[in-house]
């Protein structure tokens, strides 16, 4: 089905894209030589051969049989996401749970189509974006109850159809992953300016279904800002909100569809609103001797109304693991973005905060334009780029290489940082009888709190890696529940959330939830134990 | 029930206040001089003595007594909102419909035992902040179903509860009117900054229920911005979120009670986002020959990511209506506040952006600094805080009186504004056999797009008053709706906005909402027919 470079099934990007050997060599070592965290099992990748795919329960009717595919590469591809386990189970080659069936709609007449004989015959269907899922939300992983599984892929619904520079926004394809779109958008002068991560092979609806937090730290963060409408199909029928700037009507009817995640319908396009491209620009990194203490500085200037476009703190270990400091300080970057006036006023004022709070510069903003590119900030911002190609090689080696997010307001901070950060180091201690390595970054700001982002990394018992890592998981997620966050900021539910998730959402709204999706999706077929229980 | 200052009950405010007598002169002399509007009937403020109130059919028992009164005044005070055809009936002494009991719960137990009570008899409940609703939405109008119709009067639940200065945000209970939850904050040094035209008497429960709009223009207009979690008592149970500054697991439970508009349940306490006290401020007057010219400035201005506090323009009729200008100009008024930095830098790159866009000077801001109390400007804004009194003088003249609001992207802008505005003269035209005055402003500007913010008056045959209301209502209302706008923006849906809200909002979403009504309150007593039909 595809004319371009193929994706890999085993990790992120495209066949032939990974860690230079250089940078696979200097994560090793200083994993190895910092943490003492050293790999031991070294599993090869899994080839098609090695794996071995169950008979498909489904065949898919004449009329839909142009649209779908059963190869084994699609079928492998689409079993699992981008998730730590997903990585562990595709290196013990456990694809028993594959799809048996991958389609590719091309307009919203298949989708209704591909939904349709879905419910007929029983079968779930797995709205799939781009596969860039950290939480399961696209791992197929249903309960026998369904006659078998197909998974609905968005990539050939991937165009921009409508550009309105007057009013600043344009219509969209769910499938449209975030390179394309924003191609479409470049000649005519904007962008979406919605960078999360994995931007690359993430897509407008998936961001959409999954609130998406883009790479910008402050005022518009969560792609739920930039909706201006939304489309989505379900079985019950078309849902199309009016294309509003704003409105006080009821009840947002687009906040039931932003974060559904695939459970209540199919987003097949959106109206969103972009921006003049950026023309002005200004990044400075700073240093504090101590996260708690840089933290004080992204309080400041996230309660002055400055909105930074950046203003993100990682500590010692993160840059330690990633080539970007030697541990002993914390890094800040913050940075001002505009369409249509110079900056450094802002930049300015942001500066002075950060002086007042203990910070020391990295590199001199004013003088090196381009600071972003240059010393710590420039080094732990090329290790970002690379940091989702990392999971491919450690965990055949057996590491353990995760990372969490959530969000606190300001007064619990500093307790929710600390008990959090000391429960992955007790888990990983209890799971795996080691040390580990657990890191935190802010990825966003607000003015009433940050969003907390930790990642970790342990040595794994080879034989039960899977286990090791799930008894890690529940313990952190304890904490964060325990300690007032929420159970995602940016990541999503999806499978590997839910028992969480179902403990902070308010009850009563947990059954208007189950009520809505009985509404819209009567069999149950979409993306099934994913925000609604099947017991709910 | 009440030690201070009592309500009218015929119009805004307290018993009084209202328009001096030159004020209400000069509004009459506009009216009939510039635009040949002229009040025919004299119709005096209803005594209670003159009302007629059917005998309670309900009877609160011995438990809930205390909290409870059937005192005429009281019954009467809370039989209408502040909307035209709310004015039109009290002078017409229409009170047949009035609460059977009004109830002022003083904590959470008694909101819970009040609606157990009225679930109990099969009686409706009227949830009730300040009064202010514009669109019905506390005038207790049900079918005859009901055993009767308590209004449930939450002023008694006003105290700011917690006050968080690190986290810039407190916790305050729903009843809370804006002047007192903001002199609660001040000694704190902070303020919620919320301050929409009704802020005076309505509550922050109101706010959050309706999706109430604040003064500001620019960036958080809605209420829905600052909520950073809500606790809603329905019949079913106690509804609270987790607070946290923000979240990207599952559809937000947050968003599903803004707007509800006391349909789903009772807010009775929310986290809200405050900010510093404004300590720099800079406000600047422009006039224009043209509004469609002005809107031009406006949108620029909103594109430009400044985020003024307020970017306004009011249209010559508007203007020469209050006493502000002779019709020849649009006028608009753009301010910039912090609690931080001087404001001059982005007043400075705002007034570029109106002056390339055909803007002159009204006042000079940089050499009057108070330059919001001079000029064109200082005179709308003297208008602005009297215009909620101007009805209690028109309605008993037979002038009708009315506003209504929406929002549209930037691409229709135009088109709306012309046909909205010629579908209003035209109703009018058609309702009364006369001319009205018809003007226009924006409230809010957002990137793509404004809401606009349409005002009539015109002269009605006396003895059909309500009918010609209702006949010019429909009008603009199918307008709106065609232009492809909201039917409201920040006045909420109430009973008033109903048939078009049914036909904006997306069939399938009115579903969902349904069925959360079914399972938050079963025996539907909760504000009937706002929100959810009774026949759905």
């Amino acid at each position: 089905m595809r004319v371009s470079k193929r994706l890999k099934y085993w990790g992120w990007g495209y066949e032939g894209d990974g860690l230079s050997t250089s940078d696979r060599d200097a994560l090793l070592a200083t994993l190895a030589v910092e943490y003492g965290i050293n790999g031991s099992r070294t599993g090869a990748v899994p080839t098609l051969d090695d794996i071995s795919l169950p008979r498909p329960r489904l065949t898919p009717p004449t009329g839909l049989a142009p649209l779908c595919t059963q190869e084994p590469y699609e079928r492998v591809l689409h079993s699992f996401g981008q998730s730590q386990p997903d990585s562990i189970r595709i290196f013990a080659r456990e694809f028993g749970h594959a799809p048996d069936v991958v389609a590719y709609p091309r307009n919203e007449a298949d989708v209704v189509a591909l939904m349709d004989w879905a419910g007929e015959r029983g079968a779930a269907l797995i709205p799939f974006g781009g596969g860039s899922s950290v939480v399961g939300g696209v791992t197929p992983d249903v309960d026998d109850g369904f006659s078998g599984v197909a998974t609905m892929d968005m990539s050939r619904m991937n165009r921009v159809l409508e550009v309105d520079t007057h009013s600043r926004a344009a219509r969209i394809q769910g499938g449209a992953r975030g390179p394309e779109l924003e191609a479409a958008l470049k000649p005519h002068g904007v962008t979406l300016r919605h960078f999360p991560q994995s931007f690359q092979h993430s897509t407008l609806g998936g961001w959409i279904a999954t609130r998406s937090g883009g790479h910008f730290a402050t005022l518009y963060t969560h792609i739920d800002d930039l909706v201006e409408n939304v489309t989505m199909v379900t079985p019950a029928g078309r849902m199309e909100s009016r294309r509003l700037p704003g409105s006080g009507a009821g009840p947002s009817p687009d906040r039931l569809v932003v974060g559904s995640e695939g459970s209540l319908g199919v987003i097949t396009k959106a109206w969103v609103r972009v921006q003049g491209r950026v023309r002005f620009k200004a990044t400075a990194g700073f240093r504090f001797s101590d996260f708690v203490q840089a933290a004080g500085a992204v309080r400041a200037i996230a309660q002055a109304g400055l909105f930074p476009a950046n203003v993100r703190i990682v500590d010692g270990v993160e840059l330690a693991v990633n080539g970007a400091g030697d541990g002993s300080f914390t890094l800040m970057v913050v940075s001002f973005e505009s369409a249509d006036r110079p900056v450094e006023a802002w930049m300015g004022v942001a500066a002075e905060c950060v002086l007042d709070h203990g910070g020391a510069p990295d590199v001199d903003w004013r003088s090196t334009p381009d600071a972003h590119l240059h010393g710590a900030a420039g080094a732990w911002r090329d290790a970002f780029i690379r940091m989702p190609y990392n999971r491919e090689v450690l965990t055949p080696l057996g590491i353990i290489s995760d990372t969490f997010e959530s969000a606190i307001t300001w007064d619990r901070f500093e307790s929710f940082y600390r008990s959090v950060r000391d429960a992955t180091r007790q888990a990983i201690r209890e799971a795996t009888g080691q040390e580990g390595a657990v890191s935190c970054r802010f990825s966003h700001a607000y003015p009433d709190g940050p969003a907390p982002y930790f990642a970790f990394h342990c040595a794994a018992r080879p034989e039960s890696m899977l286990e090791q890592w799930s008894e890690i998981k529940r313990a952190v997620s304890d904490a964060v529940i325990a300690g007032g966050g929420t159970i995602t900021h940016h990541h999503a539910v999806g499978r590997d959330h839910m028992p969480w998730y179902e403990r902070q959402r308010p009850p009563l709204f947990g059954n208007v939830l189950a009520r809505a999706k009985t509404h819209l999706d009567p069999h149950g077929i979409l993306n099934p134990g994913v925000l609604v229980s099947s017991g709910e």
